[in-house]
């Protein structure tokens, strides 16, 4: 039961049909083509079903350990996992050749850091994080430093790490207090940082981190915070391993989930001050970090999706195979499965309807990356980037929020089996649970989206993305048997405008604004994420009914049907309340004394 | 942080309040008077506060552990807490005095339920089955077993279980397998149960389980499946304890939480058949277990109120005391607490909003089981045992859905520090996740309720009760204050009475009838759990406002109409959605094939 198989044709029906492979077209991408991308998703495949799987609960279960040296061993076969991933050459697909990298569109990286995911997350996020390291040092990073360090962190031979958050400065940052005192062409670096996610492990030679600190006579705030990159070993100048940094590994947090992924403390310079080299410029650090945080959100949001395709397989076979009751007279009243019982098929109907929808938003986001990176025309990249960045707040809360209820829905189709560890799909919602947490709690998003994001051009960027949800329910009302999905869509978008309208209109009020941008962040985001995901399985109903229309009898098309019509039909209906949330205002907010 | 206070002015508030301490008027409650119910509040808050409470952490860290010998130890100091609850005279404050007990109302007992469930919800499911057996032994014991065995469970120095579930009979328990052998005046039983809870363990002197098993000859089916009391250790004439049962702990479970719960698999008749005796008539076991299982689905509901309520508390003092960010500019943009933040404060305000809806419908039923059981009037006594049976599985469902996301909201309040199990806030969600599951799953508890007890009186006392609704409606509409908490409840109202009349007319159908039921269960309890807190805390109003109509400048009070104004206008439109998902139809159910 507790199995994990990468969904390979669901995944292509999102690259293949509904965005028609777009991102291949680009300029830069001539030698993706559909065919190798089929055989790159086929491979990923492999090693998340065969290697990485297997080894989900043997990581849940042993966990990370930290032992008196510092040193932290991760779980059996955890260090061998991520080696077949390196020789394989999956870290560097959607790093371009210049890098290293193998120069896939982020299309398909996004498609597989799915299936690594919800083959296993704790693993999982090792890479991730490497990614951002690579990301921002590759915008930011001197010559020198790119050419010692991408090389190894894009082979993956060696992993990097985000320091940001102190115990005074989570989702306030302005508050580091991490210092970098300059001496010769470096840094000393002093300072204790929590939640250092693979801050400290066995599986790969090094660990590079890049690190948050200000300067001794730095501004105080986000201007004076710089960013540094302190490697774990020293490298010398042929390339070559040299000194132990002076940054240790003070201690592991004991966490609800992703226990085979080590969340460290780690502490810098308790005895000459690590070394750390400036990475970018001085005081723009936070600026910096941002650059892998944005890319970072959208790969939290791809977790979240991988654990809720895991959850519904998991609770998938479960219904299968579970027998209990019988069916109704009228359909027989024999002895059944319990996915024959409609209150469990809900269940079941309303997993997978969501899984399907967030993935196919968290891939058109992706789509829309790689057009803001290598369109040849700059309206087009910028028109893409605007986009995304709408997108990517949603993508992050919206899947991880849903894939936490995914994944209790799951343990709930198992009944007290899903209580018990041993079937798996408990961990599926502790490892899920802390998604909606990092990387900018799923607050700081929705602040993100209904302030920076929506305010900067007042609503510019949402608005044109909603007439392309006005044309697909122009496209399901052409078509009679889709009409009932295009009506459903077409009142989930009147809210969201009705809704966004309101948000912008208190948002600038020069009283009330940043409370109103407060108070209505989660609702608003939510009603986005549902219209958004609601539009996606419309796409999805078009594309499957050509199908079917053409003659096809693949039972892949029926499925994707029901999943379009569950989405719009009967999730939809539970995001259209956000519009009546944010209409009743922020009075009893406003007015509510925390005691 | 990690410390709970039972909200006795909360509870206070729903007892006297909102229920003018109706229970107390009713015969064989003379001796219940205001203060004497004040004076068993606060005894149990002590209770609750200085001696369960202490030990939730403990009792998650250490769990039950299960020796070779096939004994089991609950955690340090649980043997200890049960006794100070025994020696209180607790065990018994709500059962008769013919029975030996302190003849208090089920209102009063209840809230006492919900507060030692805050505390430590592990340790109060030990109580919580005894409560069923003595139960079921009160209605369908013969005289000789009610000597023997009530007062020892009314004491508490003995407890009880339910045995129901073997690995083939959980929610159709129409398949259990488990054997009894007729011998002398006795049975001989044999099997297996599974999820035992608190089935074996060293915290009383005796076990007494009730057991679910079939006569040899018995016809298949529920018809063939009578009651069993099997003792741990039989009992002496003269009530001493003799020889060992044949009756053993084979394994407990491993769970995502309540470690301090021993969940056992019983193992009856490994030698001889373990010694059991009827309890009621030969094949109507399953009838007799339901009499505590209506009970026992109440006192569920209490316990994800009561893990609620110290979510709400761990989340606001962590929300008062962590600093982090500024207020707005336009409120003086100083360093705040995370408390001040709007965004915040709508987590904290849905959270304390929901439990104070919960807890009063919760309250508001277990005054109507009073009624039910001490009216003078058999219409009063009907009337108010239909409109429990309506709300029990509303109750029950309603309440332990929300208490997992109420759980997981004082997670994200949080932050990174709930993910991390020291703070206590995951141990909440880990806890609060069982609920939705056992006692009959909230899928069964909805078909219960859509099915069974709408259909059996063609929805005649939900109609009753929500006459009641309506009439509050009007009370608040004639408030200028309070008319839209007037409209918003209304149209509540109004959705309930649509989803109703088309859940009873295509439930009724005789060819898609049962299916029906199945498909619009849960969207119904949803919508009906959401319109009947909604309706409580619109009375909660209507208290809150005389008060402060009075002169009053209680912050109890304002605190109390933000939490009715949040509950109306920002969480009961959620709900209402629940209406266009029945209209929405079960098509997309039915056609769903699932592979």
């Amino acid at each position: 039961m507790n199995v994990y198989a990468a969904p390979v044709r669901d995944l292509r029906f999102v690259l293949e049909e509904l965005l028609a492979h777009r991102s291949l077209s680009l300029p830069g991408f001539e030698e993706a083509t559909p065919d190798l991308v089929e055989a790159v998703l086929e491979e990923a495949a492999k090693l998340a079903g065969d290697v990485w799987g297997p080894l989900n609960k043997v990581g849940d279960q042993q966990g990370a350990k930290r032992h008196t040296d510092g040193s932290v061993t991760t779980p059996e076969g955890f260090a061998a996992a991520y080696q077949a991933y390196v020789e394989g050459g999956w870290n560097g697909i959607g790093v371009s050749e210049a890098l290293g990298g193998q120069n896939l569109p982020e299309v398909v990286a996004s498609a597989v850091q799915e299936m690594l995911h919800g083959a296993n997350m704790a693993l999982g996020l090792c890479p991730m994080l490497t990614a951002g390291a690579i990301e921002a040092l590759a915008h930011h990073g001197s010559d020198a430093l790119k050419a010692t360090y991408l090389p190894k962190l894009v082979e993956g031979t060696w992993t990097g790490t985000m320091n940001l958050t102190e115990s005074q400065a989570g989702s306030d940052l302005s508050q580091v207090r991490t210092r970098a005192v300059p001496e010769n062409d470096y840094y000393r670096i002093s300072g204790q940082k929590i939640y250092i996610t693979w801050g400290e492990h066995d599986a790969a030679e090094n660990i590079i981190h890049l690190v948050l600190a200000r300067k001794p006579d730095a501004p105080e705030g986000n201007k004076g915070i710089s960013l540094f990159l302190v490697p774990k070993f020293l490298v010398n100048e042929d390339g070559s391993l040299g000194e132990r940094n002076d940054v240790t590994c003070a201690s592991i947090e004991h966490k609800l989930g992703i226990h085979g992924s080590p969340t460290c403390t780690l502490s810098f310079g308790e005895n000459d001050g690590a070394i750390g080299y400036l990475v970018g410029e001085e005081g723009r650090g936070l600026n910096h970090m941002f650059t892998m945080m944005n890319e970072a959100r959208h790969k939290v949001g791809i977790q979240g999706i991988g654990v809720a395709e895991r959850a519904c397989q998991h609770a998938f076979a479960y219904a299968l195979e579970r027998r209990q009751g019988r069916s109704p007279k009228t359909r027989g009243g024999a002895e059944c499965s319990i996915s024959d019982h409609l209150d469990v098929r809900r269940m079941l109907l309303s997993m997978r309807s969501r899984t399907d929808a967030l993935r196919a938003l968290a891939l058109y986001c992706a789509a829309e990356l790689d057009t803001a990176r290598h369109a040849e025309n700059d309206d087009a990249r910028q028109t893409a980037q605007a986009r995304a960045d709408i997108l990517i707040p949603v993508i992050k809360s919206f899947s991880t929020d849903q894939a936490v209820e995914i994944a209790s829905m799951g343990i709930q189709v198992h009944g007290g089996m899903g209580y018990v560890e041993e079937t798996g799909a408990a961990q599926l919602l502790r490892d899920a649970r802390i998604a909606p947490i990092y990387e900018g709690t799923n607050g700081i998003q929705a602040l993100d989206l209904a302030g920076r994001k929506l305010q900067r051009d007042n609503g510019e960027a949402l608005t044109v993305l909603l007439h392309d949800v006005a044309a697909t329910v122009e496209q399901l009302n052409a078509d009679p048997a889709l009409k009932a999905l295009g009506s459903g869509l077409a009142a989930g978008l009147e809210d969201l405008k009705v809704a966004q309208a309101l948000v912008l209109e208190q948002g600038r009020d020069p009283e009330i604004g940043p409370d109103a941008v407060q108070a209505y962040a989660t609702p608003f985001l939510n009603l986005t994420g549902h219209v958004l995901c609601a539009w996606q399985m419309g796409q999805a109903a078009l594309s499957a009914q050509a199908a079917l229309n053409n003659g096809s009898d693949d039972p892949f098309y029926t499925a994707k049907m029901r999943s379009a019509e569950f989405a719009i039909t009967q999730w939809l209906p539970v995001g259209r309340a956000q519009r009546a949330v944010i209409e009743a205002g922020m009075q009893c907010l406003s007015d509510f004394e925390v005691h």
